[in-house]
């Protein structure tokens, strides 16, 4: 596994996360200049193998929250999720051991090592999602689990700062943060769901770090090599390239803390077209009409000739892409995690049917 | 002035606060069952004169935060207030020795009094407006001050809970506490603003309690005499009768955790109209289209009959009412207060001028 990462790492990683994040997570350019500079004023970060941690370590989850939208536009003032964590550790009058990530997906897989490097703890190799997802109570962390979201902490940009000590449930803590992250101007540091090593050993979806890096290697070779960045892509995640087209149409807009809306892709023949819904994260795809792939199945979107991550707020009008479906991690396709991931959850009357097989989780043959 | 509340004050202190609230502050009748179950099994409630305060006690300010159009339809749980108060305590470290009232208007006067009852701590003679106002930073304990509303914790009826430890400023806190509320179902307790007793003796609106009492025992008293009752409310605040008329139009709509709209009331010979516009407060009035009296300056609203308030949530057509026209406190007439509580901090272009004369804020004269 990647035991480090330096500045050599933050562009594959930039790539693999951006494509992992279907759509949301934030911007991982802006990600990956935030990390550089971190990185090259505090040196190497850490990555722990999440297997190794010790049962008693006392962990915390690291993500922003917001819409993507917004992000490319306000930008962080870079200590958000610092303070959020230092801020949550008073209210519980301990310290942290080590940060998980929230979600591997875009700039959100940046943002905990930015985090850690600053409060001095490492960043373990473990996320809840494997991909990203637009809701804090969608995380494998909690599915089953003892561990709550709440207490949490949020921050942003200003010196605006809130703690949550207890929320009736997982879901009412997405809204109350949803609604402070709406005041905080769609965007915050969250720091949440307090748990053991030995939860996060059992619930986290391990090596997304190494795999994001692993993936961006891969891209990064076949653009060199001019070969079918596209395909290379489905190849690594074990997943399959659905439709090649020309985006036709986009309806997008920022409401209520998240981007929502659709992307019309037509075939480069003009013959088929594809349909993917969204909320921050690309949720449904539509193949002329008929569903072909559901949350939490991976829906992954990056251009055609590059195999470059495309994400909800970069969506335009022309851009030629591919959008690649990639089976979720085995966590997300419990009945319990279905019950928060799947498509009953986001108001679709759409049962899931799994894509078969499945990488993300396994530790990466590099 | 009125050193203890009981049982039979709390008939009086409905009428009065809900006079005093100007159309807000909470359905005083709900406030009055709850207040009244809580001496029934607590006892009766010390009120602190405000003036004996040590300088250096450490003082809260309580108040409801929500839309008085939902207060009447979800009741509280009944400890909201002081689950707020003891999770402010707990982020503090530190207790507190009494609590002021965030606004004297409507169910707010009395919600202080049970959290106090619960507490085990007196409720002091004192607010922050000699009124009721929508939002936070609107507090005569701000003006000028060093205090600041946070840190401040918001708890819901349910097991929510939040902590603001900093803000920008008093507005961000307005803006986060609302947009809170709105997640916790536009209703919670709220306990900020934590002061030294010198800054209550200093910026403190006294008294309010013992003139609501006051004035909800002179409107009984006219009651039983059958003499011209809203005349009585007049005299008692050193206000003037504006209107009387019916109630022709009510344009209400519950929006962004506030009741907003505005109120059409024709004379009795249909000839003259009044409109006055409102925010969860009224807070212009417009005789036959000329403004006639503006925030801070009170427009109180009671049935032509019986004196009784109208609040926000209760005003619908064909109600006979009466509007009175009472000047504000002299804390909010001033040029800082008046940035914060005057007619342009509600978005309107006019100037406020200010009516004659005033006595809230002074010990009334039984």
């Amino acid at each position: 596994m990647l035991g480090v990462i330096t500045l050599e790492d933050i562009r594959p990683i930039a790539i693999g996360a951006g494509i992992l994040g279907t759509g949301g997570g934030g911007n991982p350019y802006l990600g990956s200049l935030h990390l550089a500079a971190i990185i090259r004023e505090k040196g190497p970060h850490p990555l722990l193998d999440p297997l190794t941690l010790a049962d008693d370590a006392l962990i915390c989850v690291a993500g922003n929250i917001g819409a993507p939208t917004v992000s490319i536009e306000k930008l962080p003032e870079g200590t958000e999720m610092y303070r959020a964590l230092r801020l949550l550790e008073e209210h519980i009058d301990r310290k942290f051991d080590a940060i998980a990530i929230a979600e591997i997906g875009g700039a959100n897989s940046m943002q905990p090592v930015i985090a850690g490097l600053q409060a001095g703890i490492p960043t373990i190799d473990t996320d809840s999602m494997g991909r990203a997802f637009p809701e804090i109570q969608m995380s494998s962390f909690l599915f089953g689990s003892s561990a709550t979201v709440a207490p949490f902490a949020m921050v942003d940009a200003a010196n605006n700062a809130v703690v949550i000590p207890t929320s009736v449930d997982d879901k009412w803590s997405e809204k109350i943060a949803r609604n402070i992250a709406v005041s905080m101007g769609a965007r915050a540091g969250l720091v949440s769901t307090i748990m053991s090593g030995k939860q996060v050993k059992e619930a986290g979806i391990h090596y997304v770090m190494t795999l994001a890096h692993h993936l961006g290697h891969q891209v990064l070779e076949a653009q060199e090599q001019k070969s079918d960045v596209p395909q290379v892509v489905a190849d690594v995640l074990d997943g399959k390239v659905l439709f090649r087209g020309k985006i036709a149409d986009v309806n997008r807009r920022t409401t209520k803390g998240f981007a929502r809306g659709s992307i019309l892709i037509k075939s480069f023949a003009g013959i088929d077209k594809l349909e993917i819904e969204f909320q921050n994260e690309f949720l449904i795809a539509y193949l002329n009409g008929k569903v072909v792939v559901t949350v939490p199945d991976l829906i992954c979107m990056v251009t055609e000739d590059t195999g470059e991550p495309v994400t909800t707020e970069l969506l335009r009008y022309g851009t030629r892409v591919c959008v690649i479906a990639v089976p979720a991690p085995e966590q997300l396709k419990t009945n319990i995690a279905l019950d928060v991931v799947g498509p009953g959850a986001f108001g679709y009357d759409i049962e899931f049917t799994p894509l078969p097989g499945g990488k993300i989780g396994l530790m990466p043959k590099t």
